[in-house]
């Protein structure tokens, strides 16, 4: 039997630091994993930058909120969770993520989580384990699931190197050249296609 | 970080077998894992007398599209969905509950898969893991997750036992004689205040 995994940002919602970034003005936040590869040097600036600019859990979450997912994202959403069944790996936080999933009609979601004091501000990050994407896909294939993995950035190549068939959906083109062999997908047309003839194949 | 599992017949669909027993007037398809413990031993009586009566997979389908949620289910796995993460964790098999699922908005489900000739008769069942319920449980527990599950049946059991945090839904009688240890909820009600305390607790 087969089960799909998936990233979250970039591939149904927008990058959301990004959008933080924008929406407050501040530049630095707009780094994500596509630029930075070790997520824990990147999540320790994004922490230093909030404080710097005092920053709380509570302004993040209205800027969140105002977001919508990509266009066609939902609907691309709604086609696979009747084709097959998906599980959205990320490495956003549930704080983050939870005000937009009601936007993507609830699909599971795993992910980590902050740490946040009384007065709002977020003094820390916790991964729930480390490789989570990579890990999630061991575990299914434990599970004797027929893994499919898909996702834009440089930390999901590990579950696309570890599941049984994986490929990028819309990746910048720096990827592209570190992993020339992995399948690209660039739009949700051509993500249905990859997943029908992946759910096909016995 | 936390996350719910829960079976699926019982708890938030009808028995599928048993409505097919009602509708087809067969009495023998009324067994559940409820009656028969051995569920190789349920499945290969329940194809046997599949194939006595001519019963093809389209006859069952028919049936179980016209089934419905428990009353109140779908607004219980909406609220759930809205508290936590949650993976139904049954053991049917997708050519059956995959009509129901659109039902219960597309929740995660981990399930086994029948086979069926050009005829469609269903010529067997392929549990894709054994104690697939249970080893689920593991599997997240090894991803980091404090695992809260419940059911209704004996197959139940072992991911109520294996899990972090497990309780009862709405079971029979026979069950909590044999498990007397393990807490009880009776409706949708009860269930909420069970897993609102559970997500509470650090």
């Amino acid at each position: 039997m087969k089960i799909l995994v998936a990233d979250l940002e970039g591939v149904f919602l927008p990058e959301m630091w990004v959008s933080v970034a924008e929406k407050t003005g501040i530049e630095e936040l707009r780094l994500t994993t596509r630029d930075i590869k070790d997520y824990d040097v990147l999540m320790t600036k994004r922490l230093a930058v909030l404080k710097e600019h005092n920053l709380k859990i509570q302004d993040l979450q209205k800027v969140i909120a105002t977001l919508e997912p990509l266009d066609g994202a939902v609907e691309a959403l709604n086609w696979i969770r009747q084709e097959a069944q998906i599980i959205i790996l990320s490495d956003t936080f549930e704080e983050f993520a939870n005000p937009l999933m009601v936007k993507l009609n609830f699909p599971t979601l795993f992910c980590h989580n902050l740490t946040i004091d009384g007065q709002g501000n977020i003094t820390g990050y916790n991964l729930r384990i480390n490789n989570q994407k990579t890990e999630a896909v061991k575990a299914l294939k434990g599970l004797n699931y027929h893994v499919i993995a898909f996702g834009d950035s440089y930390n999901d190549v590990g579950m696309i190197q570890e599941a049984n068939q994986g490929f990028f959906f819309n990746p910048p083109d720096s990827i592209l050249v570190d992993f020339p062999k992995v399948p690209v997908t660039r739009n949700y047309q051509e993500l249905k296609t990859m997943i029908s003839t992946a759910l096909m194949v016995a």
